[in-house]
């Protein structure tokens, strides 16, 4: 059985997080998405939260899984023993980044394999960070993000626009 | 009448906007220079001061007139009327940016437009956070800002000092 | 008035070039098609064929004229007294490209300028040469070009594989 | 059973190509190495000699079959009924035209799916047009290519110092 | 006598560093390594050690000394009176990165140059920020950097947590 | 002495290259561009033509010989015993090819080292692809080439016309 993991931060999950997760569904067996702990930012909802967002979204996709997990996604990839990381990939900057992330990755344990799947074109914008930036300014994400994120976003706009004004 | 917005931070305003703008002076009837008023990004400059260089140094170029605006820039395009949105293109990673934003905004609303004129070579490598830079260092950004912009920049060097210093 | 220029092979012209075309008769008074002969390329349609299917294709878009000129675009920007030239802009590549011939005919005249519009996301993947590769192959490609155009390839189909025969 | 088609000219197969085989080895459960006919393009070698080489140089990677094809990339998909369509991705050049491919192909038909894997860091630069041009000026691939194809590619020195030379 | 200045922050040395730092000594009769004293990045090692680790893995490298400079590198480049700064070209953002520094650098001073050597494709994904990141993850850096850094790492690591922590 | 080699086509020699050759001087010691004899690719002037035009631009810049070579640029680099080749860095797409073949070439030979300088912002789009794209259309290239080049261009561009003709 062939299993991918899909790790990330999914501050907020996006349409375009979906669109990846469904499509992989063709491809393997089996998809692990993981959430990763992201110490190191200042994430705007709770690990409990963007799980949560997660598996309400996942639900109707078979064989996905919803975890998270703290370290190196080397680590987790092993422990888990998946066959290949899955990545989307979105433009020239993400490529760069992740060709550093995968070639890193290959020499830390050459049997680590990373697959990447393009974006599609109607969400080849869509990233969280935009996602908060437009919520930020006012603006309406209903287009690009699950309508249980939409609703969190709303209620979060007061917590945003504190940070920010720091 | 056609008229475009030219947003930005202009913290400062740089030769390469300026040439942007006289440039965009005989493409369009009127061009509406549009401060953005930044909150989540502590600016070297005021709002007040910002504008005031950049009416200062528009002065001289027809049917441009400066303003200020909070909140999304698509708000604004449409509350002015205006035909597109412009904006520069320096390089690759603006064109990524840039074509992220424009494409959101495009999805937002379907009549919403952004037209780029690239930067003149000699301007290719002249942003506001070098500026900032070269200043902090110590260095004369004399050949690439308004005369205006230069002299403050030389009052705010113990600003720019301080904070970077923290 | 504010008129802009359209220079291309359009062999044959696309979808994507008719989403530039329209998107750009609200940000312009008026839009000068121009059909490039070309020399040096030996094009699937001949010069009468690319200008018929742009006349019919830009029938109901008000204030667009389509033509044909031989040599520099730069003279003729100059003899038509246009505001701009306009390009669309798909990829990097189109983006590397274009910048270096915006900033030759810059340094050929100053007074030349060129403007951008990005293609709509469902067209970034659609090109002339695309259009025919998929064609060669035997595939269909009505999703991308107009019906003239579509049914025009099919009775070119033969020409096509005997070219690339060779 | 998860099938990965894994489509190329091969003209000739390099150690670049190899490295993707062996590797998606552990991701699906099954590779078909499929050979463009390309009527287009003049090959150095022709069909039966590429689909030779791959035979051989493929013989102990497990589950790899190799085949030939004409027409359309979608169509050998559909009619092979695999997974995905697998390719590697060298550098940005790549990363263009294979966004286009996938974008396209995804476009006229939803179900197909492309996936990436990087060339590891030593094969990054290999490519058989290279190949073909140091042979071409008199230099050694032997660190590049298999040694079927490098001993192959020796004896049809002659034939590429002709065509050239035209 | 032709020297070149190696100017970074080395935060710290990696072997993608020594590797540049190396293959120089071939083309220029001195190397000086320059370390930026980056009041405004809050640096893992004081400017102190990262001095240290870079004499003590220079040590055998002839022609090499090692310094440390406050201001502008265009001021350092002056006093030193050097032929040329030195700077290794990783991947596309640096490279869009380095154009920049490089022309801005040219246009206030017209005999500064940079030139530029590739590193190795073994070395191309190392970068300082990536050693830190791992690090912080958990993860062994042993493939990328000398062992006496590999060793401040280790003892670092809880001042790393901590930071990424806040 | 350290010597660089400056390989290229230069069909023919640009400004560009002049602006690359003349700087390099205060790095090296010694220049020795050379001519590469391309004899896959048909150019407008012949080898004699070109080194002859190499010859007079560079009379007056000291430490410059032009030499014409066959073969590999490794074996050129070689047999002159230089301390590294000399490449001009203008884009991106330059950069991607570039960076290939200076790794092709080290795995190659790891003695082997390529410097890169980058083009002055008023030659980034100066190539001898587009001088002759140019001249082919009738236009003016006397910003961009040396004047026995511009005088040579005007007499060849009958010879332009019908190769393009064909």
């Amino acid at each position: 059985m062939k299993t991918a993991l899909f790790p990330g931060s999914f501050d907020p999950v996006t349409n375009g997080h979906l669109d990846i997760v469904s499509r992989a569904g063709r491809i393997f067996d089996r998809i692990i998405v993981a959430v990763a702990s992201n110490e190191s930012k200042s994430a705007l909802f709770s690990m409990e939260e963007r799980k949560k967002f997660l598996e309400h979204v996942c639900m109707d996709i078979p064989n996905v899984e919803v975890i998270s997990f703290k370290g190196l996604l080397l680590d987790a990839a092993r422990n888990l023993k998946v066959s290949a990381v899955l990545r989307g990939l979105r433009a020239i900057s993400d490529f760069e980044y992740e060709f550093q992330m995968a070639m890193m990755n290959k020499e830390l344990d050459s049997r680590f394999e990373t697959v990447f799947l393009m974006s599609s074109s109607q969400y080849s914008f869509v990233s969280s960070r935009m996602i908060k930036e437009i919520v930020r300014l006012g603006g309406d994400v209903t287009p690009f993000v699950p309508p249980i994120v939409n609703q969190a976003l709303k209620e979060k706009r007061g917590k945003i626009l504190e940070e920010t004004a720091e």
